[in-house]
């Protein structure tokens, strides 16, 4: 039965019902995690091979007959860009490596918008610039636009992507510089764009001739489910409208190897990649060599990734379960929760009732379980409606997330009879 | 005998004959580079090593019980950030580690100067921003300040450092605003600051107060003689004057281990420290940890990069002593070039007459062996008296060298002679 039809009393009887769960909760003093998209220690055993891919013996160097333990080759190793190439079906020439990454490589390519403009174009710093950002989104992508002073305009994720009318209407205004997004199982939906989605991104016409889209592909090969979803290629859906200008790809093996030593990679049209590698050239000799030829060594070739990828969706298709599971178990046909069901990725959308989000978490912390800020799925962290929250199932065991989920599923019960009652 | 002495018939004699030594070089089609600052092969097998520092088994947490295969630990594991600081004799508070690469920590510190400030003042973009440039000085150092419009002042190198008394003259001017420098065995000149000269330095007073000192300590313990240089700890000096804030340091361990693939450091005041900090916090989650575990495991401690460095010298002091011995040999008491003779570091700058360092670098690249391009060693690639050539003896064999510095003493000869039968 949905809460906002029992009366006043009954939700109070079950309100000191929950409380008294809370409370026991409480008494065990839990130490839960569920913050941030960290992968569990299992996967990361996955790719302990990587610590024996190249010994002293091993051939120092590549394809490109450079060594490997000394300066050069800018623009990575072959091998690896190869391996991106494949797993992202764009040309290995528009693939450049960066360092450990990605992060890194979206925050350098907004600071060289900001000194030195797009390609030619006037530098950004000074100019008043907006970047569209779908909502909910990744934190550490608004947190860039933050640190630059960018207006961030929310547009809002459909289950086929962000809003493309709204997006068609704003690109319009010629302050509007770019977006950022995640293609592919977004952060924090899992959603992936549809084809018309890409379509539609692909003939956009901003007025901005500088407007540049971040495409972030952080989880283009992290299926979980056994139906995964696909995403439409973005630069051959480009191709048809002259548009390849418009993107910039990232991509990582953040969730594939190791988180923070691992190898990055941006993928852009020539014309931008002339840019993205004059600036490389003044800003390093190259990036490590080494770590790239481990990674390429470990994986051989693409489909040694892909494999490699099921290993991971068999260690975290049971987690997305338990979540997916206590939600319905504990808050279906309660019309207090609503939350996304991705085919992969590293998180799932939870929508709690207005004004409930802060709250959530805030039992949550009490009772010993750390869930990623409400708010910060948010442009400023400001969720206006304080509704969503970041479910991020990987890290925790089964047994913590079972746990975890327990409490989740209790203290969002707790916030929205409280909110029934205060209302 | 001086060549200036010489008359005229008998340098066109002497030219005659080096001239047929030339052709015969030309003849043996020789493929010799001593462009950049590269270690050989034998140096580069010091560190293998590092390959099995760790390992599959080894424990996977450091001194902060942080996993090093997941995220996090911004500023980078303390073991590897103790290790720098006892070798540069700063506090490991003030120590905060990068990716592989010291340059892309100066590039992004400047870059953060030009959208961001110093410390909360105005952003450089968009003001007359100058450098004090000691030269010869370092081209990448040079490429950073070009790359972002900063305007370049040269200042002379003198056996004890820069000229103090232009840069205390030229820092009140409030638009210089910093200066690269390699204070201990400098890019080419292996000069090491000395004592009153680093006393100086702590002491200025610049007209500007976002005014930075970029003291890029690339050779802190690179010592290849057996009476090495010591460089006085510039923050300590600093401390006298409470003008901690005006200095920025880099090092690395690219000639310590592999070049592009090692650890690098920042170090700098709280002050400055606050702000680089807040900056990475949008930038990166964090660098390599498992690279920086694998430094800290093969070295342990600062006493065993030393012992490794001792490795390095053993192998790089005949090299020097090649270069030094052919220069003495072939044109010593000639009057056409004066060379420096570093206790250690990676290069040795030469200075040949007047207009004709371009010459020499030709005549030298058309017998088979590569140098630093002449002008190199001075801003915007422009040295102005067409005389200075950074030597990188480092990479070569001792065979190769011994036939490299053949070539290039011949080069010299011919050059100086075409001048002075021109002049």
């Amino acid at each position: 039965m949905e809460y906002k039809l029992m009366d006043r009393a009954a939700l109070e009887n079950k309100l000191a019902e929950l409380q008294a769960q809370y409370d026991a909760f409480e008494q065990m003093h839990l130490n839960l995690n569920m913050a941030r998209g960290k992968p569990s220690a299992d996967q990361l055993a996955l790719s302990d091979g990587l610590f024996r891919a190249i010994e002293a013996d091993s051939p120092m160097q590549g394809a490109d007959h450079m060594e490997i333990r000394n300066y050069g080759v800018l623009t990575g190793l072959v091998e690896m860009r190869q391996i991106f190439a494949d797993l992202l079906g764009v040309n290995v020439d528009n693939v450049i490596l960066g360092g450990s990454s990605s992060l890194n490589l979206m925050f350098d390519y907004i600071s060289q918008c900001m000194t030195h403009g797009v390609c030619g174009g006037t530098p950004w710093f000074g100019q008043e610039i907006k970047f569209l950002c779908p909502v909910p989104g990744y934190d550490r992508h608004f947190g860039i636009l933050q640190y630059f002073g960018i207006e961030m305009i929310p547009v809002e994720m459909l289950p086929t992507g962000p809003d493309m009318d709204a997006i068609e209407s704003l690109v319009q205004d010629p302050s509007v510089k770019g977006m950022f997004c995640v293609p592919k199982y977004s952060n924090p939906g899992g959603i992936t764009f549809s084809d018309e989605t890409v379509e539609r991104v692909a003939k956009l016409k901003p007025a901005a001739s500088d407007f540049r889209i971040i495409w972030d592909n952080a989880y283009a090969i992290h299926d979980v489910s056994d139906t995964p979803d696909t995403l439409r290629e973005i630069f051959s859906a480009c191709a048809q409208y002259g548009s390849e200008d418009m993107i910039i790809e990232v991509a990582s093996f953040a969730k594939v190897t190791f988180p923070g030593a691992c190898v990055s990679c941006i993928i852009a049209s020539d014309k931008n990649l002339a840019q993205i590698r004059g600036r490389l050239s003044y800003q390093i000799i190259n990036h490590d060599k080494i770590n790239q030829m481990r990674h390429a060594a470990f994986f051989k070739d693409a489909a040694g990734v892909l494999v490699h990828m099921k290993k991971h969706a068999a260690i975290l298709k049971p987690k997305f379960d338990i979540v997916l599971q206590a939600f319905e178990r504990h808050l279906q046909g309660k019309g207090i929760a609503s939350w996304t069901k991705p085919n992969g990725g590293y998180f799932i959308s939870l929508d709690v009732p207005d004004g409930c989000a802060k709250r959530v978490v805030s039992l949550c912390k009490q009772a010993g379980l750390i869930l990623t800020g409400a708010g910060a799925t948010y442009p400023l962290g400001n969720d206006p409606r304080d509704r969503n929250i970041r479910i991020a199932p990987t890290f925790p065991s089964t047994q913590e997330l079972s746990q975890a989920m327990e409490v989740l599923c209790l203290c969002i019960e707790i916030a929205s009879i409280e909110k029934l009652l205060n209302d």
